[in-house]
């Protein structure tokens, strides 16, 4: 009586052309020679604030731009592209994830071989960008110790799928008594290895740690 | 090419399958006078922490339990099993909400007619859940105010399908500088006329009213 097999089925064949698609976004990057690094997190854990310092402090060295993706408003393209680099907004209506055709139709018209990193900010979600290849060489997953210190045990899909973990917001860790120890042991339960940053956009503090990753992969990509 | 119009039929039945089954537990509801209270919000935003607080207040005058969504771990049914209500864990494995299917299973063997008020805490998500029906006479949107006053903009479905939005975690306001107008502000736009209540579980601020709002909700509605 469930349709819910018959779902699961169509969402396979989804993401079987998700992946495809992908896997052409990955080529059409690796051919132009530009770094993709995407991030994802809850809603309000703080990408688009850490996206806005990254975007303005990278600009000396690299040639960055970013697309964002919200179900509704272009208020982060906006603030995102007073920093001075490209950006563009992707609406994505009632859907709680990008896909890699969005992000396609979403290069349109952009000459990929006059940048070095390209963001991008997926939906607010802990849950659904997990599945959803983007063609990206980085994939950030962002956790604000205001969220408290379970998450990578509550989703763990979306810290399995990251490349690196980022702890936000640490200028609020005693306001929130925040156990940094517990968060750590955390995600390494669920993604052994992973390597974590902390970081307070508000105050820079870490911000230095995650531009020299940043910078470094992108050179050591860029061979 | 793309398989998208192909989920998006199938997702269709799949809710109307949903609302029939929501259909069905409202009737049950009904019938044995329980009140039913779903909460949604982000990851994070303290459902669980608010709820643990309203268990353990209510229990005095009225007979509460309460039901509650992870993708993984029961930590949250095990937390709210401390106030002494009867508390059962869903475990939704990949599916970033709860459906009406989920919701029946899981009050197999419960005497509903034994409550007055059955809560259900919903998969931290601020798009999945609200387009599933779970047959509740109130449903509530938590918003933290460490998350941004933004968030109604950003995702307006859920708050559109709310009954009343919850402002939570005011204590952190001043630290956050939260922008307490805009909030009330974004929140209107998008649902003119929504309840508002400003909640802080951590100093019991605003408690108070949350409690009040229920009890003469649930007295209303047991007639």
């Amino acid at each position: 009586m469930s349709t819910q097999p018959r779902l699961v089925e169509v969402r396979q064949k989804v993401l079987k052309h998700n992946d495809l698609l992908a896997r052409n976004l990955r080529d059409r990057f690796r051919a132009a020679g530009v770094y993709v690094v995407s991030l994802v997190s809850s809603p309000g854990s703080g990408k688009t604030a850490l996206l806005e310092k990254t975007l303005t402090l990278l600009q000396p060295k690299l040639r960055v731009a970013a697309l964002v993706g919200d179900l509704a408003t272009d208020n982060d393209a906006l603030r995102l592209a007073q920093s001075g680099a490209p950006v563009r907004q992707i609406q994505t209506g009632t859907v709680c994830h990008l896909d890699a055709e969005m992000v396609a139709k979403a290069l349109d018209g952009w000459q990929l071989q006059n940048l070095d990193v390209l963001f991008i900010e997926n939906v607010g979600n802990l849950v659904c960008p997990s599945s959803y290849d983007l063609g990206e060489n980085l994939r950030v997953v962002l956790m604000s110790v205001t969220e408290g210190e379970d998450k990578p045990l509550k989703y763990p899909t979306i810290f399995n799928t990251a490349d690196l973990a980022i702890i936000t917001k640490t200028d609020l860790a005693a306001a929130v008594e925040f156990d940094r120890d517990a968060a750590l042991r955390n995600i390494e339960s669920v993604r052994p290895g992973l390597n974590v940053i902390e970081v307070a956009s508000k105050t820079n503090a870490g911000i230095d740690d995650w531009l020299d990753l940043l910078v470094s992969a992108a050179s050591q990509h860029l061979g």
